[in-house]
């Protein structure tokens, strides 16, 4: 596959070939036709991976700066939010509505689980007058996917409450229909399950949503989605120069998901995920998921007791070329990430397997059976799983 | 030198071969020593471009990010603003006051003119309780340049207010010594002078400015400059995934920058401006900016008499391969706009030259002497300045 070095980090992930070639295209007018004709083309198979009929912006913003947008325009000074949270990323959504001056109202979890949907339906009772619900849906600091996105959307339409997914390192790995689950605000990155290199994060606006940031006289000016709607309507253009480089490997990684297919496409972080899942557990490691909430997409294992993760990291990355993420915020020191993201295949996978396994027999970790007889196991399980799947023209 | 079109909008401006490579290189993990070492570097040499010893920062952000950026680290809701406007930028910079909750105090001009100091000095004056004062250096709208930040820098100091100054256009451009002109938050743009493409704004910060914008609780979070400085110091990291690949290019620029010296690449915009105006002068068209505040980055002219612009603008693209902005907002359709900004250099004034002339010869124009003797007649003097320059390797 080429990739002398490869990123196993939970995001930004491996960018293929083909998104390099449309990064060296020229740089060129962003109030011109040719820019026109990017733009129109990114706005329409953006509504394809977030599955909307609603709007969805590409801005240029990492995802953080995504989640800035989806608060900072529907949360006013004194609003009070419903914020969802159950690690590091939660928690920034929370910093954002208070920097917004929002009252935060908490429902929360332990790192690697998740909250229940009655705390939620019982924090809204007892919160009649929060104005929006904020959840990460994916938490790339521990793994865990909380599956109750549709509920939420239903007990947020309900209620009548602006509902906000982070979903940045989530989308296009997993299901998340946008309208179907009645998202308000679904936020996603360039640099996760898309395959480009960071620098772009969409944000999809429901009707509702415009209803209520048009009323907000403090909404972000550099993130206005209302000025977003209107340049996209009238002139088909964005309000503020865009990172063009980042646009055009965002148009061609859109363009790849639909070659693809999204439902290929969130079958094979499935199945390259529970390839992983199958070889760690064999090997006796440990996730701080749960079975039930194991994610699709950024796969985070405890450090075994009396081994130094960082060490192995290192020899992972110097031995086999293979770059995994360590542990964030308290997790720090304490376990490991990796990303299996964007053109995730089999023989990344392996690769990482090999790496990960090999680094760890070297610092003295008891494997219960022969770590190259699990890797080959998985590896033909996945092979034939990924076999019924297109081939991916990288 | 290669470029089939000519990019002369006031920015985006044409990038050279040697940035488009450095975005080639690969995705690296951003929580890692390969980023931190370009990070390194990056700050440095900003420092570099900026003429200070303050901080700066490239945050993954167009333009309006670094102002949203200096303005809401800076400005809490109720803060009195003394907002300096003479062109569409200046009234973007009032604007992001007013949506962080400021109330503007402005000082204005008509659209082609500057304010006068005394003024500003009189607002001041009036307005005790001011907490900053905001201008734009280059009107980009107007091609108006104020050379009155040494003056603005003082008269701020001696108020103790907070000085913030959008330089998006100018900067590398023209003088702009930081520490010296006593600039708090001077905020610039990747895709201008520095020959990048667009993504990346940088926005430098004094001590004054730290010690303010730790006071506010409602700063931003995804442009928190105060995280930026703590993540830079304790990790060499940026708080947020930064845009890697414009982060690449910016690094690229800076170097080409250095070898270029600060002073040969103000001295190369400052001759090419001058041949641009000569040649304009000589056809007799006329410049929204006056004699005395033209900028050396952006050049506005009004459309002669009975001459379509945007016919004009049309014919320069489609037979010379030029493009050239348009008005923007209550000049459109009344003038056009050159970018002289980044590798801007002897050929592609010439270039520009012949598409403007030849478009307005044959939509009627009546040129007061032969354009082509003009064109040689400038092309031959700037070809003589800019030969006691270094020579560009782009």
């Amino acid at each position: 596959m080429g990739f002398e070095t490869l990123l196993m980090t939970p995001g930004p992930t491996n960018t293929p070939e083909r998104i390099f070639k449309a990064m060296a295209r020229p740089i060129i007018n962003h109030r011109g036709p040719a820019f026109r004709e990017l733009y129109r083309s990114i706005l329409e198979n953006l509504k394809y991976a977030f599955q909307t009929r609603n709007d969805v912006f590409p801005l240029t913003a990492s995802g953080t700066g995504g989640v800035e947008c989806a608060v900072g325009n529907i949360v006013a000074p004194g609003d009070k939010v419903l914020t969802i949270h159950f690690g590091i990323f939660g928690e920034r959504l929370r910093e954002a509505v208070v920097r917004f001056g929002g009252k935060p109202v908490d429902v929360s979890a332990e790192w690697g689980e998740n909250p229940s949907i009655e705390e939620v339906e019982r924090a809204l009772d007892e919160n009649p007058d929060v104005k929006a619900v904020a959840t990460v849906y994916n938490e790339t600091s521990t793994g865990v996917t909380w599956r109750a996105i549709k509920e939420l959307g239903e007990l947020c339409q309900r209620h009548d409450k602006i509902f906000i997914v982070d979903a940045i390192s989530i989308l296009a790995g997993d299901e998340l229909p946008v309208d179907e689950w009645k998202v308000d605000l679904c936020i996603a990155g360039s640099q996760k399950c898309l395959a480009c290199p960071p620098g772009v994060s969409m944000v999809s606006v429901s009707e509702r949503a415009y209803q209520v940031l048009r009323e907000n006289k403090h909404r972000p000016f550099y993130f206005d989605l209302e000025s977003y709607r209107s340049f996209a309507y009238e002139r088909m253009e964005t309000p503020f120069t865009p990172v063009l480089t980042l646009f055009y490997a965002l148009d061609e990684a859109l363009k790849f998901l639909r070659e693809e297919g999204l439902e290929n496409r969130i079958r094979r972080h499935r199945l390259c995920a529970e390839a992983f899942y199958e070889a760690f557990d064999r090997a006796g490691l440990r996730t701080v998921s749960k079975p039930e909430n194991r994610s699709n997409t950024v796969i985070v294992l405890w450090n075994p007791p009396g081994i130094d993760g960082e060490e192995m990291r290192r020899m992972a990355r110097e031995n086999h070329g293979v770059v995994i993420g360590g542990g964030a915020g308290k997790l720090k020191g304490k376990c490991f990430r990796i990303g299996s993201m964007g053109i995730i295949c089999q023989p990344f996978v392996s690769r990482t397997l090999k790496a990960v396994f090999d680094s760890l027999s070297k610092l003295g970790y008891g494997f219960p059976e022969e770590p190259s007889k699990i890797i080959s196991e998985v590896e033909g399980k996945l092979e034939e799983g990924l076999g019924r799947l297109p081939p991916l023209s990288l």
